[in-house]
């Protein structure tokens, strides 16, 4: 067995998931420690550059499409004419691209905490930032739950929540203070997606988070599953949530328009295919 | 950072990939060096029992339904009536296992090289090997690809080459001789369908594996993904083809019936939505 030294491969062991997944690295990139939270960049053999921030993988140039596509498409495809969207965290600047690729978008604010991050992807992952000049955008570096918190009533058609696990600076996004705040936010119609880990591993804390999201007053919910292979499982979640409203289907693109690995309306439409042993932990949730 | 020592940990690390999965363990439940093959069993501290051949995680009890269920419900509903069906390979007993749900099968014949896989799964995976007494099945510990050269031709409806990677006793399942035994064997209209790897890192031999089986005279193919959380990526397929036919949809059955984790309907037709990354590498290929 290759021994798994420091030197060549970068180790993140999940011990809540009793997992570990490591990628082989050609060297240390970059990292520093920000106000908040321990930001490194490798040079992967194999998956491009790698992102990782407080021990865990974050964003790799090889596989971030199945994960940036699938956080922005459904959620807007789910909205009739989303034109203000806002994006809690991520920093990376991949969803924002993602949003940016809707020609009914007319204003995107994305606020994430940590400048860090984005001056990293900016050097590490061009790619990824390659719609921040958009005068569409608005890049804040601020505390996303205080945005929420004083932002205007019914003033959002969409609100993307791409943060980080429920611990450290992303631990308050995962509560009914912070949903309520999102529910004020959105006019009536509007939808929120939150990245909610993954379906085989967290179920209890994905179950808790859709309790949450239903409690503060939003209409149904809907998880769907996809493929992060840097993740814990390898498979990986959002949810969306919509004001006052069920869903009613999503509009149809043209994907070669869109220009995207991943999202396709049959893929949105397979993603909302619910495994059982996914519906049947909703249903014990009640 | 935890570190990965051998006495809590078992560690796959996949050269071609830069990429490595480790499960923490309890013990190591046993081991045996087959004629053909090491197996190992441990039991893991979240996965439950874990099957390693060769130093290649294979089967754990957590997260096996999602290969047993999408190597054998997809090829089964795209006949229309499967009566007779050959596994090769299969030795844990899930797919098998899924495969007498059918009502419409009347034989099940497994041939799996190494007896100690099978005798392992009825030890450490009773769950699998739940369907092993059912009248219709007929478990043969023999060499797979002379069991397909020498099948009667135009004898069986679905061929399911449950195998491991393409190396060591694998290797014979992915090549033109091999893939024209299948052919021969199948009466018009059969399904055969075989894991295909990873679409994400394994693309080269994924096309390799689809040219072959054209060349060899049959019909179109799907690569249908699905999450396989502890092979590399999370991500692996089958590949399904027919004889003398393209396929033409496949029948819906009631899920609850069929008492599935991951398999419907809906996740099938999902399924069969090619993301673009997979579209594109395989129109490269023409």
């Amino acid at each position: 067995m290759t021994s798994l030294d420091k030197n060549h491969w970068f180790t993140e062991v999940s011990d809540r998931d009793g997992s570990a997944f490591s990628l082989r690295i050609n060297k240390l990139l970059e990292q520093q420690q920000s106000p908040f939270q321990h930001v490194a960049m490798y040079e992967t053999t194999d998956f491009g550059n790698l992102m990782v921030i407080d021990g865990c993988t974050m964003v790799s140039s090889r596989e971030n499409f199945f994960y940036h596509e699938m956080i922005a498409h459904p959620a807007l495809f789910s909205h009739p004419n989303p034109k203000n969207v806002v994006i809690i965290g991520g920093g990376d600047c991949g969803t924002l691209r993602e949003v940016l690729k809707h020609d009914s978008v007319e204003t995107v604010t994305q606020i994430d905490i940590d400048q860090v991050v984005t001056e990293m992807s900016l050097k590490y992952f061009p790619e990824l930032c390659s719609a921040n000049d958009d005068p569409r955008a608005t890049l804040l570096f601020d505390d996303g739950i205080k945005y929420m918190r004083d932002a205007q009533a019914e003033s959002i058609d969409v609100i993307i929540v791409d943060g980080t696990d429920p611990v450290g600076p992303g631990e308050g996004l995962f509560n009914h203070a912070f949903y309520q705040s999102c529910l004020a936010a959105l006019r009536p119609g509007g939808v929120l997606v939150q990245q909610s880990e993954s379906p085989l591993m967290h179920m209890p804390l994905l179950l808790e988070m859709r309790a949450a999201i239903k409690q503060v007053g939003f209409g149904a919910l809907q998880t769907l599953p996809f493929p992060q292979p840097i993740y814990p499982s390898g498979l990986w979640s959002v949810t969306l949530a919509r004001k006052g409203l069920g869903f009613d289907g999503f509009r149809a693109c043209d994907p070669d328009a869109l220009n995207t690995l991943y999202y396709t309306p049959g893929v949105h439409q397979g993603a909302l295919a619910e495994p059982p042993f996914m519906t049947k932990a909703f249903n014990q949730q009640g």
